[in-house]
């Protein structure tokens, strides 16, 4: 088993393959982030969804108006919904573009400007900078995204 | 380097590959729309969350009235997290599938199957068109989606 | 074309693409099954959210009275959320993980632990537990997705 092991780890040897691995680590990471950020707002606002979340603030009406919205909790949440709405297609489109066999330069040029972009996104919603920062970094990212599913298809088709 | 490159990209060469690489890229995309829809209805409804989005309609009241929900902003935000949650798993088993060694022919059924059915579920969210004509487009996307995920896991007990 | 796809499917030779493969479809299949909770409590309680989906219970009021919140459907579409923003990253992080050529040992009990934790937080989230029984199963899913995470980098920074 050890050869075939060895043949279909290959691909970690593929340098636009471990730009991928890189980049996509970092963005999950980063979304992942975004549930710490929530429970550090749900923690420090004291607002929380489920009965359960607030049994340890006694009994009855003491805890119950823990059961409310907070809009730094909420902020958080939009920001984390829509990592989850631009970051998978990225992982996504993302792995099938590393497949296709692109430049090693142009791979790098679309990973680092999509991880930056969602970086700065992810700034711009929690602090918030005034608008259109938040506007520019998703776009930047949308639109990345898009060249790379450009370039599936059309290493798709011409081949 | 070149030689590896070239190895590590033979997965693009693979016909049922090249299929999944298309379709998820297309499902991925039109998940991608959503937020387009979205923002559109966003701007021809004003109807924004983030008090930073309504600051160029003015200051204090005159602003603050656009912080609001819209039912057409809300029904294409529901379209959206529904493709999270059935185009997602999709490209997941997809991947999975594609790689479990499938006829080519099964292959292009599951994918376009699936491709057709979500394209439809967007138009019957959006017009909306009446029940069950939204359901029974959500239940064939996630037949397609069972199906290749006991394909997959069939192809791995076996081997 | 024959040899290049015998050449492309060895990945699923692979054992620990093959482990990858089993729980990552075992996870996003409970994943999956999330929207059929929603559709039963929808159902059972009678609580929808578009107005077509309440047209067979009648006209005007009598129908409208359906579309309206109701715990349980919250509670479950909370854990379907909280599983696209922990599965997802797995599946992602997982793939290149399996990719990057751990023992399969290691690869194992991360992907055991993280699919048995996510089985818990379902049932946690659903029953519900007294916390800390969903904190801990979602902590636990989380910690392991940063251990694979890890191993992805040092995996891809030391080649």
């Amino acid at each position: 088993r050890r050869g075939e092991m060895a043949k279909s780890t290959q691909l970690i040897d593929n340098e636009v393959f471990r730009a991928f691995a890189t980049y996509a680590a970092i963005v999950l990471l980063k979304m992942m982030l975004m549930s710490l950020v929530t429970a550090y707002f749900r923690f420090t606002r004291k607002a929380f969804t489920n009965p359960e979340d607030v049994a340890t603030f006694g009994k009855g009406e003491a805890a119950k108006k823990y059961l409310r919205t907070d809009p730094d909790v909420e902020r958080a949440r939009r920001g984390h919904l829509n990592d989850l709405e631009n970051i998978v297609p990225f992982v996504g489109i993302g792995l099938l573009y590393a497949l296709s066999g692109p430049e090693l330069s142009s791979a790098l040029l679309h990973f680092r400007i999509f991880t930056g972009a969602r970086i700065l996104h992810t700034f711009a919603y929690l602090i918030p900078l005034p608008q259109p920062g938040r506007g520019l970094s998703w776009a930047i990212g949308y639109i990345v995204t898009f060249s790379m599913a450009y370039n599936v298809l059309k290493a798709v088709w011409l081949l």
